[in-house]
C-alpha cells in the first residue's frame, strides 16, 4: 500500500511532469488455448517500442483473485488502498453522471418500480421505463423538501436516477429500502449507527413524499433506495503527494473518481485525439496527468475482442505525441482486465510500464501480458504505481539518514 | 493475505469444482550444483504437459526464509494465514493419530520419562520403550478423573502420548513441565493467564495421580507436557469460501488439519490410485477437494533422492486421471520443500501450478523449480492460492462498482 504518511513526509516540489495513461480494462485473455490476448493481438509497435525501453509489470489491482469495479481499481491506480478507501454505490451512481458531490452529501441509487394497490412491489424496475420518462419523474421529485438539508434527485438511464441529500451531519450507515424480491413492500431506511438516524428518518421522509407524488405514475409509481452512503473524503493528490493535479476523461464515471481526490478535470472531447489535445494545451498547468481511454473497456464488456484489439491499436497511434511532450514518468496501464472472453472485468493482472530517464528498463521487449509478465516489477500491487512514479520524477527525498 | 473478509462477501456458489493436489514435500534442491532436483530429475511428462498450460509460479508457505511444519503450511495452502491462526503442538500431535477433537479441546504432547528415587529427570524418553508399552499405560492413565473435564490419554508411539482434556472454560496458554534437562524434576504446569489457571490446576492435579499410578512402571514411571495450546477454532472453508470441502489424505495429521478448518475428511486408502479412486466416487457431492501425496515429503525426510523422483513420477502417471474429471480449477502444489539433500522440511518456496479456463497461462514449459520461477505468478505467497482458485471458478463477485 502507498504509505501517505510517507509520501506527505518525502514529497519534494520540482517542475517534472508524471502521465498516467489508463487504457481501461486493458488486460485480456486468449480466446482459445495457445492464442493471443487482445493486447498480443494488436498491432503495437510503439507500444512495444516504449517497453524495450520501460520497467514493466503486471499490476494487480486489488489483490489476488479480486476483481475489482472501475471505482475501487482507479483508486489503487493513484495510490489509495482501496480495501481502506471505500466509495458507496450511491456515491459512484451520482459520480457517473457528472454530479458535483461535496464532501458532506450522502447519496444513493434510486430505482422507480411499480407497487401494487396493496404497495407490494410488482416490477423492481417499472417496466424498464424511457429515460425521458426518467427526467420527467426526477423533476416531480425535485418539489420535495426537507428540513435543513437540500435535495437533488438526478435521472441516471431507464429505471435508475441518482439522489443525493446535502448538508451538516448526514451519515451514510444506512440499509437499502430494495428488498430484492416481488410481492413484498419496500423497507424502511434504518440507520447502522446512531449517529446516521436522522439521515435515515430524512430519508424517509422523501420516501413518504414520493410515493404521494408517484401515485398515479403508474408503472414508475414508487422508488427503492440502494447503495445508500456518504462521500468518503479521501486527501486530496495534491495534499498526499504534492501534485497539482488533472483528469482528462469522457466518461463521467472516471471523471467523478478523479474528483474525488482532488483533481482537476479539464474539459475535453470524446476521442482519444481530443483527449490528447487537452493534455497538450494544460500541459504547463499541472504535474500529474490522469489519461482516461474507455472504449477498450467497452469492447471487452461487449465480448468483442476485434474491436479491442482495434481500440488498443488506435492508442498506440498516438504514443508519439504523448513522448513528445517528454514528461519525465510517462506510465501505460489498465484499471483491470476486462477479456472479450468473459465479457466483464476480471481479476487478471494489467500490464503496465513505466518510462523515464531513471527507471532501469528491464528486458520486455513487447507490451503485452507475456512480455509484462517477464519484466522487472514482476506482479506488483496497482498501489505502488504512484510512489514509483513520485520517485522516477525524483519527487521523494530520502528517508532517514 | 487472503482476507476473509473480503472472501465471505465476494463468494457465489456455483457448480464448478477445485481440486488441490498437495504433493508434501515437493520442493527440492539439486544433490550437486548444476545438477536437477528432485522434481527436475523426473520424467513428468504429463506434468510438463499440463504446466506448459497453466499459470505457474513459486508459492512460499509462510515467508522468505521460513521452514514450515506440516500444519502451518497446510493452513497457507487453505489460504489461512499461519502467522495469525497457530496451531499448537499438542494439537497436531493428537490430529496425528487421528483423535476426534472438539473446539473447546485443550491438549499436549505427554512424553513418558523416567525420574528417580528423588523425582529428578534420569532418562526424559523412559528409555525409549516400544509403543506396545505405551499403550498399556495410557490405559492406566485413562483411570484419572478430574472435576468437571473429560480426559484422554492416548498412545503415539514409543515414549509419546497425546493428552487432551474437554470442557467448558478451558485455556491454553500454559507453561510445558518439560525441564528438557536431566537431574532436575519435571515443572509444574503454569498459566501463562489468568483465565487459564484453572486448566494448569487441573493439569497438575492429573500430573500428580500419574506419578502415582506410574511409580511402580520404571523406566515410564513419570510423564512430562509440552506444547500444551487450545484448538484455534478455526473458521471454516466454508463459512470463508462457500465450498463444500473434502480432504482426500491417508495420513492422520493430514486428515486432522483438513477437519480442523471443517472438511469432511472422506474414508480413502493407503496407495495413491486409491486416493484419485475415492476423488473419483465423490466428486459429485464436494465444490472443493484436497488430495494429498504423502510419500515425496517422506523420502525426502529419509534423504532418498531417488525414491523422491520415484514418487513424483507415479503421482504424473495420474494427471490424466485427474485431468478426466474436467474440474473447472486444479490446482498442483506442494505444502512446503523437502529436499533430499537436507533430509528436512525446507523453507525453499514451492513450484506450483493452476490450470482452468481463464487461467491465462504462461510460458512455462516444464513444472520444476526452474521452469515455475519463470512463472507469471513469481513468487507468491501460498495464502494467495485459494483466492485465485476462487476467481477461476468464477465464485468471486466483483469487489464495489
Amino acid at each position: 500500500m502507498a504509505d501517505f504518511e510517507l509520501m506527505r513526509k518525502l514529497q519534494i516540489a520540482n517542475d517534472s511532469k508524471i502521465v498516467m495513461l489508463v487504457i481501461d480494462g486493458l488486460g485480456g485473455l486468449p480466446v482459445e488455448p495457445d492464442g493471443p490476448t487482445e493486447l498480443e493481438a494488436a498491432r503495437t509497435s510503439n507500444l512495444d517500442h516504449l517497453a524495450a525501453e520501460s520497467l514493466c509489470g503486471l499490476s494487480v489491482p486489488i489483490g489476488p483473485g479480486i476483481t475489482p469495479g472501475s471505482g475501487p481499481a482507479h483508486l489503487a491506480l493513484f495510490g489509495y488502498d482501496p480495501l481502506k478507501y471505500e466509495i458507496g454505490r450511491g456515491i459512484l451512481e451520482a459520480l457517473g453522471i457528472g454530479f458535483d458531490l461535496h464532501d458532506e452529501d450522502v447519496a444513493a441509487r434510486g430505482n422507480f418500480c411499480t407497487v401494487d394497490e396493496k404497495g407490494l412491489i410488482a416490477d423492481r424496475r417499472a417496466g424498464r421505463i424511457p429515460t425521458e420518462r426518467n427526467v420527467e419523474l426526477c423533476k416531480l421529485l425535485r418539489g420535495i423538501k426537507l428540513p435543513g438539508v437540500q435535495v437533488f434527485a438526478e435521472a441516471v438511464k431507464e429505471y435508475r436516477f441518482a439522489l443525493v441529500l446535502r448538508g451538516e451531519g448526514l451519515e451514510g450507515e444506512l440499509t437499502e429500502t430494495d428488498p430484492q424480491q416481488l410481492g413484498v413492500a419496500p423497507l424502511p431506511v434504518n440507520a447502522l449507527l446512531p449517529e446516521a438516524e436522522r439521515t435515515a428518518q430524512l430519508l424517509n421522509q422523501w420516501i413518504a413524499q414520493a410515493r404521494e407524488i408517484l401515485a398515479g405514475q403508474h408503472p414508475a409509481n414508487m422508488v427503492t433506495l440502494r447503495g445508500l452512503a456518504k462521500n468518503p473524503g479521501l486527501p486530496s493528490m495534491e495534499e498526499v503527494y504534492g501534485l497539482r493535479s488533472a483528469a482528462i476523461a469522457s466518461y463521467p464515471m472516471y471523471r467523478g473518481v478523479a474528483k474525488l481526490v482532488g483533481m482537476d478535470v479539464l474539459d475535453t472531447g470524446e476521442t482519444l485525439e481530443e483527449e490528447v489535445e487537452t493534455l497538450k494545451a494544460h500541459f504547463a498547468d499541472y504535474d500529474f496527468f490522469f489519461v482516461h481511454v474507455k472504449k477498450t473497456d467497452s469492447a471487452g464488456e461487449d465480448g468483442d475482442f476485434e474491436r479491442k484489439v482495434s481500440v488498443i491499436e488506435h492508442v498506440d497511434e498516438l504514443v508519439p505525441t504523448l513522448l513528445d511532450l517528454k514528461s519525465e514518468v510517462l506510465i501505460v496501464t489498465g484499471d483491470h482486465s476486462t477479456p472479450a472472453l468473459l465479457k466483464s472485468h476480471s481479476w487478471h493482472p494489467v500490464p503496465t510500464l513505466f518510462h523515464s530517464p531513471y527507471c532501469r528498463a528491464d528486458q520486455t521487449e513487447e507490451f503485452s501480458e507475456q512480455g509484462c509478465s517477464q519484466g522487472a516489477l514482476g506482479r506488483f500491487p496497482a498501489v505502488d504505481l504512484m510512489p514509483i512514479a513520485m520517485a522516477n520524477a525524483l519527487r521523494l527525498a530520502k528517508y532517514g539518514a
